[in-house]
């Protein structure tokens, strides 16, 4: 069996104890870490995070590409999970208050907290240059958005439409904390999540490799509907504050908008971003 | 002017201090409430909650079946909200850590909180013998969804569709809180929010008012495309944990599912709400 772990080494006293937790103080915030009353045992190594959730779990110890730590588990989840999965990782068996005290307050856990790496950024050209599917492809690009529960929850629909990837700006964008990972459902190991420098250059990769760019706004030139034809998409997606910056609006060939009543100014970024994409598998 | 806080008294000695906030444990769970560092006087009346952010404080200041109290607002809030909205309301300047302080850790506030007490729950009949709309109606019924960003971002996605209304059941609904309102961005006062004992009896109700009831479900037995026709629909949710409940989902004459990725094994329920919305108002 593949070694997942290479160079694992519990031994905290050589370590520095990250925060469990590593959310952004921007947007929509998460909780504030707290002091973990837990084991020393039960802090996650360098660098890692504690995923935490059946399915974001389950995804992670299914996903190759990630290097993972200790799993904390309640016997019901260490039977859910089966030990073909479990086998790479070293398991503890722990009550659902342990693992409550290893998280931030509220994490809804469901008896399952994994030691995890965030994932590595993959390179958008290696993404695109894979053999065209029998759909049209579709790109997310997330401009500066940083709610994890949007992004996660826009991951996991995204993931359900079988978009090709999702893209962020890597400063602006939420870390691949637990809480991500928990709003994503899993999708965070299921698609991949290009975290690049440059959203314009992106853009302009995305042309070159024949998407036609549409930003979302809530001022398009078009519906939806009437701004996609065929062909692959690279949908564009602003914060729910300052929208979608102009640099990267002036690369989109068309903008669009969902038609919505004149009462409501906007919709949810991740509930416009599951309409859109429904709409454009249909 | 309408005076709309009859009765009005803020003496705090009087009267007990509730916690500013009153997020349920139940699913995902929101911030704890922590003591207020902030002046007696603003604290919240008996049984009213802080609203916050800019949407949700003008929704309840237009809406006048709101009992409202104070407005705690940045000179900036003032000027955006503007002073024909503030004149029924006692408006106290404050700086953005002021505000801070009154709400839960992390609240995004903009610069404006405004004390206000939970909605009068309305009677469906009442909004059922309403004339008829020119387009189908629309009602969502929630079973025993609890977090309150999910129902919260439900809540603004039916009003941007013309929703004639959310039902919830009262014991197994995110309560009223200043963090539902924020994740509804003023829709929780756009729109009727009816709290009911019994889910199965709304049920009833909308089937004698001649609502066609769908069930949204993962398995439902045609897409949404095909379960509804014309005529008015009640759509109901079941939360992401347990679905919708047998006693319900007997209730309904059909149901219907969202084709998505087998590789997914769900949509986030707000996510969901929002593209079947899509769907009936195409």
């Amino acid at each position: 069996m593949r070694n997942r772990n290479p160079g694992q080494d519990f031994n905290k006293n050589r370590r520095p104890a990250p925060t469990p937790y590593q959310g952004k103080s921007r947007g929509k915030p998460e909780k504030k870490p707290v002091p973990s009353t837990a084991e020393p045992m039960e802090r996650p190594s360098g660098g890692a995070q504690w995923l935490y959730g059946l399915h974001a779990v389950k995804a992670a110890l299914a996903n190759p590409r990630r290097k993972l730590g200790r799993a904390l588990l309640t016997p019901r989840a260490i039977e859910i999970l089966g030990s073909r999965l479990l086998a790479p990782v070293r398991v503890q068996t722990a009550d659902p208050q342990a693992i409550d005290r290893i998280l931030p307050p509220g994490a809804v856990h469901q008896g399952a907290a994994l030691e995890a790496w965030p994932l590595k950024s993959r390179d958008l050209d290696d993404i695109l240059a894979d053999p065209r599917t029998e759909q049209r492809r579709v790109v997310l690009v997330l401009d500066q958005l940083s709610d994890p529960q949007n992004v996660g929850a826009i991951l996991r629909t995204a993931a359900a439409f079988n978009v090709t990837a999702v893209i962020v700006q890597d400063r602006h964008a939420p870390p691949q904390s637990g809480a991500l990972a928990k709003a994503a459902s899993g999708a965070l190991d299921l698609i991949p999540y290009i975290e690049v420098v440059n959203i314009a250059r992106a853009l302009d990769d995305l042309s070159k490799h024949g998407f036609w760019r549409v930003a979302l706004t809530g001022e398009g030139d078009s519906t939806l509907m009437e701004a996609v034809s065929t062909g692959d998409i690279a949908l564009v997606l602003g914060s729910e504050g300052a929208g979608i910056r102009r640099l990267v609006r002036e690369r989109c060939e068309a903008s669009a908008s969902i038609p919505i009543s004149a009462h409501v100014e906007s919709l949810n970024v991740s509930n416009a971003a599951a309409i859109a994409l429904y709409e454009l598998r249909r």
